[in-house]
This record gives C-alpha cells, sequence and structure tokens, in this order.
C-alpha cells in the first residue's frame, strides 16, 4: 500500500534530527589545530563546523554537488505582474537543459550537477535525462480569484521534491544541494508567500521582480494584497500557505529542503522565491532550519525578511537578483571551501609551526 | 647596460594605458543580450566588464591564474607587537611549499598555481622550485628606531616585483594574479604606511593582527605611532614610505601590481598588508588603480581606509583576517565566474528565449 503524500511528507518530518553536536565539536577542536590563527578564516570556520553539524562528519567532503532548479508557471502572470511573458518558463526550461542559462554556468564552476524540474510548466517541455517531468499542473490558478492549487496537489508537489531527493541520492550520491527556480509571475507568489507566513504587509515584501516599471510593480503589490484577502491563508498551515497562494516549484523546494534535512544533506537557499520555499518547509517543520544555509542577500525586497524569519545570515551580497539557484550555486563554492580548509590544511603539529603562546584555545 | 631598479620601475609605469573601453562596451552590450534580466547578475556583471577593460579582451578567460604570497621579516616584531615569534614566518614559507597552508587550499580551490617569495625572511629558507629566493635582507630594521630599508633595497624589492610578473608571464602565462603575504609583525608595518599615505592616525588604522591583547595592542599603535615620527616619510613619495616603514614582501607585491597594470593582468588585492602595497603602488603610479580587484573586506582596522583611499568596494566580507591571499584567492573564484558568465551563457536569439518588451536596452 502506497503512503499518501501527506504520509510521505510525515515520516520524512518525523526523521529530522538534531545537529551532530559531537561532530560539530570535533571540527572546531580540528580549526584550532591549523596552522593559522584562531579565528582568522572567519566565517569559512563557522560555515565549515555548520556542516560537519549536518552531515554528521567532522571533515566533510562535499564532493557529489547538486543544483536543483524546479520550475513552475502561474496563474496571477496574466495580471501583468511580470515584465516578460509566461512562454519564457518553458524557452528558460530549454535553454537550461541546452546548457546556456546563468546557472548552468554557475553550476559548472560549482562542480555541480543541474536537475531540472517541469514542476507545472504551462507550455509542454520534451523529455530530457536532465528533465524531471512532474507537471502537476498547467501553471497555478491566478491567487487573486481562489487558491494556487488543491492542497492535494501542495501536499504532492511537496512529496515529489522529498522523492526527487531520494532518488538523486540514490542514482549519484548528493553531499550539498542548491535549490532553486524559475517561474514568470513567481516573485508575486513568493511576496504572497511570505506576506502570509510572516505576517509583513504586501508592500513591504514585493519587490521588482525581473525589472518592472512603477505601474506594474502597483499591479503586483495589489495582487498580492488581493491574494492574501481572497484566501487568508493559515501561517500555522505550511501546506495551507502552499496550495492558497504558493506555486508547483514553490512546493518542490520546500519538499527537497525536507528531504535534505533528513538526509542530513545541507540545502543550499538561493534568493526570494527559493527562500520562501524554504519558510513553507519550516512551517512544516521548524527544524529543517538547522540545514539550511544561506548563500547571497538578494537585491529583491523581501529577502531579507524571508532569511530574518529563518534565522539565516547570507554569505555574501552581490546584488544579484536572477534565481534560478544562481547565488546558491555560487555559494556551494563557499561552501566547499570552507570544508576543503578543515579538511586540507596542516596542523600546528604537522607542519612544525611554532604555536603562540598567547593566544587561547578556541575551546576557552 | 642593465638598467637601474629606478629606471626599470619608471619604465614599467610609463607602459601602463588606460583602461580599454571599447572592451568595455563591448562587454556590457553582449551582458544585454545574454539570457537573463539585464543587471540580474548584479556586481557579477560589473566586475566581467570591468576585467575586459583591463584585459582589453571583450570576452576574458582566466585559465591560468597565479597566487603569489611574499614573505618578509619585520624588525618592529622585536618590539613585541605580534602574538607569534617572528621565526615562524620561515615556517609558514616552509608549509606553504609543502602545501598545508590556507592559500594552499584555496588556491587549488580556484585553480591557480602558487608562487612563493622570500623577499626577506629572517630564518633561512631552502631550494625549492615553486620559491622565489630574493632575501633582499634578514628581515627589515625595526622601523621605530630608523629606515625599514634603505631606499636603494625598497627600489629593488618593488623592481624584483615587477619582474616576477614578467617572469610568471613568460614561464607559464598570467591571466590574473592575486596578491598575498606573509610575515610576523607585518601588520604594523602596514599600519605605518597605510597611516603615512592616507593620513589617518596611527590609532585609526592599526589593527590586532594575528589576534593580540589590549597590553600587546597598546605596544602596537606605539610603535606605529613612533615609526611615523622617526621617519617622517612624505605621502608623496611611495618609495620613500616603503623604505620608511614598509618591508621587503610589501615592497614586492607593490612591483607586482605595477607589472600587473602594464602588462594589463587584473590584480587582486587581499587584506590589509597586500592592500598597504598597493597604496605604495598607487602613490607611485596612480593609474595602477584602475587595474586592481579588491576582494573580501578584512576585519582588521585600516582595510576600510586603505579601500576607500583606493577607491575599491570589496566583492565580499566574510569575517577573515588571515592574509597568505586567501580572500585574494576566493576573489579569484568569483572573477572566474563572472567571466565564464558573460562567456559562456547564450544570448536571447541562441536560445530561442523571449526578451521583455518593457525591459529597457542595458545601454539607455
Amino acid at each position: 500500500m502506497p503512503a499518501s503524500p501527506a504520509d510521505r511528507i510525515r515520516t520524512i518530518v518525523e526523521a529530522i534530527r538534531p545537529l551532530d553536536r559531537e561532530a560539530m565539536r570535533l571540527a572546531r577542536e580540528r580549526q584550532g589545530r591549523l596552522t593559522k590563527p584562531p579565528g582568522s578564516l572567519g566565517r569559512l570556520e563557522a560555515l565549515a563546523e555548520h556542516i560537519a553539524g549536518i552531515t554528521g562528519q567532522s571533515r566533510p567532503r562535499l564532493e557529489r554537488r547538486l543544483v536543483v532548479v524546479a520550475a513552475g508557471d502561474h496563474g496571477v502572470a496574466a495580471r501583468g505582474v511580470s515584465a516578460y511573458p509566461s512562454e519564457v518558463t518553458g524557452q528558460m526550461v530549454a535553454n537550461f537543459l541546452a546548457g546556456g542559462a546563468a546557472i548552468n554556468v554557475l553550476a559548472a564552476h560549482a562542480g555541480a550537477r543541474v536537475r531540472v524540474v517541469d514542476a507545472g510548466v504551462a507550455s509542454d517541455t520534451e523529455a530530457h535525462p536532465d528533465l524531471v517531468r512532474l507537471r502537476l499542473g498547467a501553471g497555478t490558478e491566478d491567487i487573486t480569484a481562489g487558491p494556487a492549487m488543491p492542497r492535494a496537489l501542495a501536499e504532492q508537489a511537496v512529496a515529489e521534491g522529498i522523492a526527487l531527493l531520494d532518488a538523486e541520492r540514490a542514482a549519484s550520491g548528493v553531499d550539498i544541494v542548491a535549490c532553486g527556480e524559475m517561474g514568470i509571475g513567481n516573485t508575486t507568489a513568493a511576496a504572497a508567500v511570505v506576506a502570509a507566513l510572516t505576517g509583513r504587509p504586501a508592500h513591504a515584501v514585493t519587490g521588482r521582480g525581473t525589472g518592472i516599471d512603477d505601474e506594474r510593480y502597483e499591479l503586483k503589490v495589489r495582487a498580492v494584497r488581493e491574494s492574501l484577502e481572497m484566501n487568508r491563508p493559515d501561517p500555522a498551515d505550511g501546506i495551507g500557505v502552499l496550495a492558497a497562494v504558493g506555486g508547483f516549484e514553490i512546493g518542490v523546494l520546500a519538499g527537497l529542503y525536507l528531504g535534505a534535512a533528513a538526509a542530513r544533506v545541507p540545502a543550499v537557499v538561493d534568493g526570494f522565491i527559493s527562500g520562501s520555499a524554504a519558510l513553507i518547509a519550516a512551517a512544516i517543520a521548524p527544524e529543517v532550519r538547522d540545514y539550511l544555509l544561506a548563500s547571497h542577500r538578494s537585491v529583491e525586497a523581501g529577502h531579507t525578511t524571508t532569511l530574518d524569519h529563518l534565522g539565516l545570515e547570507p554569505l555574501f551580497d552581490l546584488g544579484m537578483r536572477l534565481g534560478e539557484g544562481s547565488g546558491a550555486a555560487l555559494g556551494i563554492t563557499l561552501c566547499v571551501a570552507a570544508c576543503r580548509l578543515l579538511d586540507e590544511m596542516a596542523t600546528f603539529e604537522d607542519a612544525g609551526v611554532s604555536t603562540s603562546p598567547e593566544v587561547v584555545s578556541p575551546e576557552a
């Protein structure tokens, strides 16, 4: 008897364990013996220790790297909230599969493979070995007129994200995953999700997405506000928020975060939409937050609110606002650097370098 | 008739040309045709355009990557300004050559080769294929009691930096260079250099280096102040400042920056000492600043003053304060990412992706 999506989500949430404090302690202790002044690698030291706690390995190696780009369309795009037409979602899926998008370049740079998910693209997509064709719908419904999707589909989207991580682990192994997305209209859905889950007003969490003018921006804020008034999502019900104002790709990413947490795989959050999916995952299982790593601070309004709500501090701010997992892929390179330093540097004893009589133990 | 060091410096300074505006224009035009909303890659777009202007190539490829770690000792270390003894400089040179230091790991991560320079280490160093043994002195003199080195040696240090870049270009090619250093006591010398060249008071530009306590910190500020009172360096005379309060490794890095600028090679500045060397290079030839890329903002007091004076905005701030070129090596990975995006991404025409009717040309 196959478990229902709701059961599969419940099972995976119950499998999430606390960070491995012993692995973190061993990592921290090793940091103190490496040939550098204590603390001189700054946040790279804390990052490696965090990844030790996530993976349960005191010297984690992040060799098998995955970038997931989940794509979906949004009925609300018909309201004129984006600078681009919905057909661009499917065209960009083809571009991801042909290797021509920013995320392909940044994933290659990070030594990561790319999996593209058609979570619910309006136009048809062709079969491709790197494409997971879920096609949960031909885009969501217009959230200003009713819910984005039925609750059952929201559960299925999350369960598919969980299944995706499982399948990737089984097929090729996953030591770290970066979570990206594509979907014309999805900054509108994400703004509604973030407003619903943080209690912030629509205008405070709505940004300019791909780069819209003042007139479209007003339309967009109004659409976010109307979607919340129409659907009145309950912030305590993550699946409910996803069904009310979310998106298929947002649901898949939320499932990916939950699956990663249960499997002790660090999950790198990208920008605003990726962050909104993390908020949904955290509404379903607050303990997922320990398994998330923020990469960059997006210029999209509402991203900082999202990260604050998740208790995450981004590693860098390069003024990016592309999505696709672009910032998260760069984040992988920093995570790899941090873990390689912890693993590969010589200790003072190994290298015969004098320690300072003055410098106190990092344990102190 | 071999040219004197002063002549060699003059020749290289005269060879520095303005940025290539046409290459920058072509790079910017291409950015606007790539499959992404205009400007959505944030500072990575400006970075790639800057590198186009430096290299004169509209699609620069940064394949041959070099990290230089220049090491030198400092007479002022005897004044107790560091948490570590001077012997650590030579021990760390051995560690760099054995591959056990942070910079070895970060250079490998960036796909860069490492050249170590014994610019003036107090202890003896052994011959090694990756070591350039200049040994301009057994450390500098105590700058609180007189000049760090004679003017002729300061000129020689800078000329050796120029020659080093030439030799590396001839031997293996250099598409980008990261400039790092090692030297017990060198944050004291760098603070004196930065104070001399920016006019800021000693206490404002003196930091805690490897991590010293309050008592040593007071000693250190006093040493910086005394070195300036003793030597009274002229801020209009870069070589004079280097001779008065600098260091052999600082001089070599200053020469490296000048040589890189003349050869149209982007030079990535690391932390405080690397930045102080860039200030000296800019005092010798202000136009060198166009060829510098700041990597990170160090926690060392005075680094922000240094970057501001150079007109540089760092790419990231991870709370690092190690030196060795560690931040600059990470900076190389960002430069490579930025240039790969510019070069490898598909255009809207190539990928058959619809452009926005609304988005204005990035030329506008």
